[in-house]
């Protein structure tokens, strides 16, 4: 777990604007698990490790202040990787001019890489068709609670867990035909195969570890896994899992695939953006996200993501032009 | 473990051959690692459990003897599930007549299921391409002995797994890059490790449990692994499996698949036999086999196959008009 000490807020002096280069200011910020990969010396083969003693990267909105290239003016709105900060600086190819449909903000959880992930996973990995039965790990997190409403969206039966009872109303609300919470006592196999006695078809991991294994338990043959995160393991550099159903990989022929749509599957990011703008304008996904506010809030921001402490995305909002949520 | 006081050797009557029915004297059996899921009360979506009471449904070839079909005669070679009895009859569709390539008992073996699983998972769930590193675990039975082999072919790197010198040695002859004696001191991550510096890409997987886990630490970006079996597990309704490096199915986007292509996929049966026949007639592919006399012998195949007893496929050769190979 990242200690508060890790973290550091410190001043930097502005760079003079390089030719090609644009300055924003930031709005809006986002934390996501996958920093936690980042933080380790060794991520062999994922983006590399944060430099030490330099601004952490990070996913931001902010509008352009200041340009010395042709493409941005003044004004333009950006989404862009170097958050953690107030003002992020750098080459314009860097930053990405943010298209006219959607709210700003969204671009950091359904319309950014968090929706993708979940629309990727379903559509492209698991391949999920109407009338199937889905079930979704982690589904109070951002990704997870994107996924349950794109599942009803496409016409599945969708299975949600969480933890805690807060939670998982929320979780009906939003449209799970039924809920796990993982908290409450007994066998995490027996309350899947409780609420999915008909066997599950898909399934979008989040967590990994004893949620993996009762999906693998329920599944019906053929059934596609799209692991999309597993945040109960990103801490240790080991994590001993237990699993006692791996052999149901052979006998139902299941399919089990790790994913990273942003940087793998860019060409299909204008298609989902349409999409889902449509689905957030008709009301069929309405982004959660969770608010805090100001540049110092990150820290507490990410270990709170780690303790299960955010439903849906964590946004944070950087100064008072902004308007709240 | 499947005990010796399960089996029983029974006579039963020739029932009359309908019309429409063969009746085959069977020249050879085999015995696989998958008999034993159908051994269990529940096989929950695989092929259903075996009838008590009952003669074993299993692989065989043999001489048809009598047919009231059209579509035989005496002295016809056949491929057919009759097997675990010395003479089988049944309805003609569920006999194959052989094809004139390749040797009766290569059916039970390289040129049959076995080698069909080998080809498909290389070829078909990795998709394995000239230059890349593989890995077989259990690569001195049937399934890894061939794709060893199969892999050189298409021009892979090979590392091969096995328990024993004398097997690791057998693995060296038929063209292992790198071989891993499990059974020798130290850690399986740290040998795959040091037999595969640069990572595995591809890996077929006999065994699961350690060798699954191994994979994956030493799994390159984007590796597929084609799981063919889980020998290690079959005996155990449960089995507890440690599992230390799963988050890398995330962090590397690895592919996992389970398949049962004679089943699913018999449309590619023909390409293939094709293929592996010209692979056994100029030298490239030699099948293995251990030959044991009689149907009394199967019940202590089927124990010894569990306790790797064998080296290659476990054929039987049921009675003394057959060549010894």
């Amino acid at each position: 777990m990242p200690t508060r000490d890790l973290f550091e807020l410190r001043d930097f002096e502005d760079a003079p604007l390089a030719d090609g280069e644009v300055r924003v200011r930031n709005d809006w910020l986002t934390v996501g698990p996958a920093m936690r990969v980042r933080m380790s010396a060794q991520t062999r083969g994922y983006l590399p490790p944060y430099a030490l003693g330099a601004p952490i990267p990070g996913w931001a909105v902010g509008e352009v202040i200041a340009s010395r290239a042709p493409d941005f003016k003044p004004g333009d709105m950006t989404l862009h990787q170097f958050g953690m900060r107030d003002f992020g600086q750098g080459p314009s190819a860097a930053f990405e001019k943010l298209p006219s449909i959607g709210s700003p903000e969204d671009y950091l959880n359904a319309m950014g890489s968090t929706g993708f992930v979940a629309y990727f996973g379903l559509l492209e990995i698991c391949k999920a068709e109407p009338g199937e039965t889905l079930f979704v790990s982690g589904a109070a997190g951002a990704v997870g609670s994107t996924a349950v409403q794109i599942g009803k969206a496409i016409g599945l039966k969708v299975i949600a867990s969480a933890g805690g009872s807060d939670k998982c109303a929320l979780l009906r609300n939003i449209g799970a035909d039924a809920v796990i919470d993982y908290k409450s006592p007994g066998s995490l196999d027996e309350k899947l195969t409780a609420a999915a006695p008909q066997g599950i078809d898909a399934y979008l991991d989040n967590v990994g570890g004893d949620h993996l294994d009762a999906a693998l338990a329920n599944a019906n043959p053929r059934a596609r896994f799209a692991i999309s995160g597993m945040i109960g393991s990103y801490n240790q550099d080991q994590v001993a899992e237990t699993m006692r159903h791996l052999n149901r990989i052979v006998t139902q022929r299941i399919r089990i695939e790790g994913f990273l749509p942003y940087s793998d599957r860019a060409d299909l990011l204008v298609a989902f953006r349409e999409r889902m703008a449509a689905w957030i304008a008709n009301g069929t996904v309405r982004p959660w996200q969770e608010v805090r506010t100001g540049l110092g809030s990150v820290p507490n921001a990410i270990q709170d993501l780690f303790a299960g402490g955010f439903t849906g995305k964590p946004l944070i909002r950087l100064h008072a032009d902004v308007a709240p949520l």
